[in-house]
């Protein structure tokens, strides 16, 4: 069925990108990608540098997404770049995705979607209309013990769930945030490249997309109380959600930025009636699965106890861990298994769908904390 | 100063009882306290029973609370009982609590204080009126590394307090709540013995008293949203609580009792512009120290780095865990130390003040949520 | 079947003893045991002060252990103390045992049993004679999931036991042992006061008594290499033994006290053919299962599915930690039933055959090592 | 100073290989290798089809290693195979390192590096002689936090050095071993394939390995107790071993294949006399520094506090887990740097020197246990 490797390009994610690194690397591992071109940088020398330092065909390194869109189609559909990851600052991931789907091209979206949920729903629509593969890098979703603890509540190990409390807490802005200039300048805290949201645009909306990925429920309405922490700072960098869930299952999310010390602590916690399952990213290989009247038990991956979910995401013995780049790496795969036209696993990657609601609850965070701690529909 | 044992009586706390032996032993524990006499069990013969079984005098094993009063406050001010503890049903704590402090004794008082806020205030008015000491059991509070938190943040060690996070999660009611007979038999679910609260009542509100304890700053108002699960069960079984702190610090109180398999997960982390604590009780004696910019701390009780205060709330060496007894022994050492007239620290043992706060928590907690999650002041 | 509270006296444990508290709390947790008298500090003068501290009647505070023994074996039997506790120093121990034993009084002796083994097998021989209880207070012996491990290994849950790894870490001789001076003022070093050993004699013999209490196996031979670190230095402060187990079962018992930021890091790994148990001090409500093919298990106490011996052996709801007195209490507890002559359990409370094999277990460590590593019989 | 992609070569690691992925997934991640060609499978027929699937130049896929040195030797410089990675069973370890390092290619070297000791000085010879970079596959020594270990080791964090303790144990043998028919199918037990022995020459040899690696001293001499379990099994599934430090430091290496349950629990402990240090692979981003006299620390990767050489190892923010194919990538790219000429840190990646180190050690295990536990040289 494989027609040979994806053909990648990349807009982004050049030199000092942060993220450029765990996306190759994700597309590297399974061995089933060929990065062949892009626009690494907007500085088109610093672009070219890049692609010879990966030793890339510079001929396919362009200035910018028009002349990517352009050069590639005319080239034969079996050299052209098929799948493209974007890697730019949060502004861009709408209008550049918008063109490269209508162009034909399959799209790796990094984190938010868009910048309102509007955008979000078009770009739903048009992928739809073009019939091209989205996804969305939640990351988290890579992990093994997270697809263990999807099925676990699929199969119906825990009952039916009555209980959710997310959280994502990170200290990074706390030194920032105190002195006035230096908050001014990050641009995460900047609505113009950020986005309406800071502390959910960046990770309160990966607790919530937990909550759905690993439950399959859909959270109905929210309650928020985000904290700006000064006055003349936009966007929130705090604050927590009371969150309503079809059938009626209430929970939590927790997210914060000024939880000093915290790095990356982002956790969940789902109680069903028969029992209980918990999961924390910095230890990644450990799923705690309460059982009611029972003693709690430790699933760790690759072991043959683990669901085939779990099992196709784990590429190692079991006690050997794996990370954040496995994660993202089995994203990559199963993106790669829907370009294909295999068949692949619900949960495989994130999608479209996934970033609408992602859209859709900021918004409702947002609104809720304005008004004074409304109750408003996802 | 010490003028020999402490005399004490208990109400309640006999054969069959689960927090007897609690205070029994939290007074042996320290050497201060001698038991003498009480009203072990309503019912007279087993009460009887009991005190023969301890090997007490059982001509000051009373029939009710108006015998022991009546015939304690006869003795010789150096034979009578000082102080009582009360052990009763939730709502006993109130009559019987007032009606010792108007004859004089000292009193140690299970948790809830009353049924109602107005109560707790009425009690207030009492103990400052007949200048008793009155105990307000909230036994986390006499973990070493609890008080160890409250001495570092009152020090400024974490600086300004930005963020606060408690959590009480425990699944007891999980196998009772989803069959409509049991449900209906559970005495912590009927208002009429526990009160108007059942997850708050009984754990929320250890979980707010944790945080005031160790940061030292009061909760200004509340919005809450509380879950019976049934729609026939009167009384909370879960519920998240937002907070605002005064000097617009923010935070979060989650508690349940349907978190399915979870025991007595009762965990605070709260983080200011320097640095963040955390601390779980089902680990008591380790203590997080989260530092800007610097590796994370682990404190452990005994050690000479530990605050006067942990210092003196911890009796062995180390390495050596203590647990719940020995926090309830802290409790009554520090009660012991104000009926004797020492000098005591701040929050040496938890007091009226507590139970007035914790009452008005629970009252607004409950009254923002048949608001429909509303703010409410405490 | 009880005939009352049990008399206990003390020899040793006045004002500023360590273990002293531990034993006392030990003795009132169960509510079986009177504190009587004793001889509380070699200064009789300190040793009265002590007694009226405690409230004790000082009539029988003796300034000795021949007028202790004269006197009280001079009262009637329903007045007597029936058992004393010996904590005095190490070298008094097996003296005082003797003259207690011959005496007809039941003993509760703390740890080393005596300096030689060929003295505890005189003990032993002596209580078989005088037909009293002998407790010998390896405490870890009494922590509720210590218990649960006898218990699990005994009905075959982990199969035919393979392998054994025990060790006790501490660091507190660090600080000392580098400077002459200061390590030659520590009376632990100080064969004269301490015994043949220092690390092993304190708490090496701590793991191998674990060893053998869960496993229900006796080691057969050993190898040692032990280490004083300094050659002015007469006794071990660390050291690594193999083991040798009845039915070709092998191990290892690790101790030191010398590992630098240690505290009391006592830890016991048993694996059998169908599975493991591992057991740490530090997090003693804790207890791991390993299983074969299937999810590891974490066993907490208080659950119903704990074992009954387990179960008798807590005193609190899940969830809630008991400690190291709580230990100690339950071995207390497991003596009293024996003075009384009650049912009690194998394993209720460390005997004379316990203190007989970890003397034996001593000397076999300190001949291999002297012989520069030979296999030695237990 | 680079010269472009590092043209990489690979001798196993085909279709069916649990270690084939590593190597690649490694060799991708820095983006410093390109894997050109090599012998795949001993079938031809399958690994020219890998090398498809790889989209890899089949006419670089040679039948052997002897064609694959002519043919590539026969290239001119620029185009031909640079580093060859040696990832076939082990006894054809060192006949292909002997002739690859012979024929001028440098190499990377799955682990054990030969069957003998002996074989192991020879290749360090003729590394020496024909002047090629030589990689050890010691896979741990590439995560941050063992790197971070061992600069603190080195500056002298911790004090002198005074006490080790490693550990590796594995279960995996367990389900196999207790039947005769499986334990003799399995090719780690067959000495033919295996080598002289499989559980100190698959794992014992790493955790020695470590501790040679984070503390910079040699081991001098060992004596080892390895169990075979069964008469009929060749070779050791367990065993401890005391060790013998240079300047008088001891410790210990334990080390199973039958601790039931346990999946890669490595761990390494040291102690000195300022503070100890501890790691353990199954939570790896995690490293305790234990500190005389304060609370413990712990240190994580990412954070600004490391060393230059732990943070050139991390690739991710912190709180983001990486695990062992990062381990592995570390390697490689300080492999990479080797080959390039580049400067690179000491302990970038382990060599010949550890290759010989391991094999001794080894040798001195198995002699020891021989001739029943004597000490012997390494």
């Amino acid at each position: 069925m494989s027609k040979g490797k994806i053909r990648l390009g990349l807009i982004g994610g050049g030199a000092n990108s942060f993220i450029g690194p765990v996306h190759r690397i994700a597309a590297y591992m399974g061995e089933r990608y060929q990065l062949v071109g892009g626009v690494f940088d907007v500085d088109h020398k610093a672009s070219m540098e890049f692609a010879e330092k990966l030793e890339l065909d510079t001929s396919r390194t362009y200035s910018n997404i028009d002349e990517l869109i352009e050069k590639e189609s005319a080239l034969p559909a079996h050299e052209r770049i098929e799948v493209v990851s974007i890697l730019t600052p949060n502004f861009l991931h709408y209008p550049m995705a918008a063109q490269l789907i209508k162009a034909g091209f399959h799209v790796i979206c990094e984190k938010p979607i868009t910048m309102k949920a509007s955008e979000a729903v078009e770009l739903e629509a048009l992928i739809k209309e073009h019939g091209v593969v989205f996804c969305l890098t939640h990351t988290y979703t890579g992990y093994p013990m997270v697809r263990q603890m999807k099925t676990m509540i699929a199969e119906g190990v825990i009952g039916k769930v009555q209980k959710v409390d997310a959280q994502y807490y990170q200290g990074w802005i706390n030194p920032f945030i105190h002195d006035k200039e230096k908050r001014s300048s990050i641009w995460r805290l900047d609505p113009a490249k950020s986005g309406q949201s800071c502390c959910y645009g960046d990770i309160g909306v990966h607790a919530f997309n937990l909550i759905e990925y690993t439950t399959g429920l859909k959270v109905e309405k929210v309650l928020a109380d985000v904290n700006t922490l000064y006055e003349d700072n936009p966007l929130d960098v705090d604050g927590t959600t009371l969150i309503r869930i079809k059938e009626g299952v209430r929970g939590v999310i927790c997210a914060s930025q000024i939880a000093t010390g915290e790095e990356n602590n982002i956790k969940i916690a789902v109680y069903g009636d028969k029992g209980g399952l918990f999961w924390e990213q910095e230890h990644p290989t450990f799923l705690t699965h309460l059982k009611e009247g029972e003693p709690r038990q430790i699933l760790k991956p690759g072991n043959p106890y683990t669901s085939d979910f779990a099992m196709e995401s784990t590429k190692i013995a079991p006690g050997h861990p794996e990370g954040l780049f496995d994660a993202m790496g089995n994203i990559y795969a199963g993106t790669a298994q829907a370009i294909r036209g295999e068949a692949y696993r619900d949960g495989a990657f994130p999608n479209v769908e996934d970033g609408v609601r992602g859209m859709k609850f900021i918004e409702a965070v947002l609104l809720s904390s304005r008004n004074g701690q409304t109750w408003e529909n996802i």
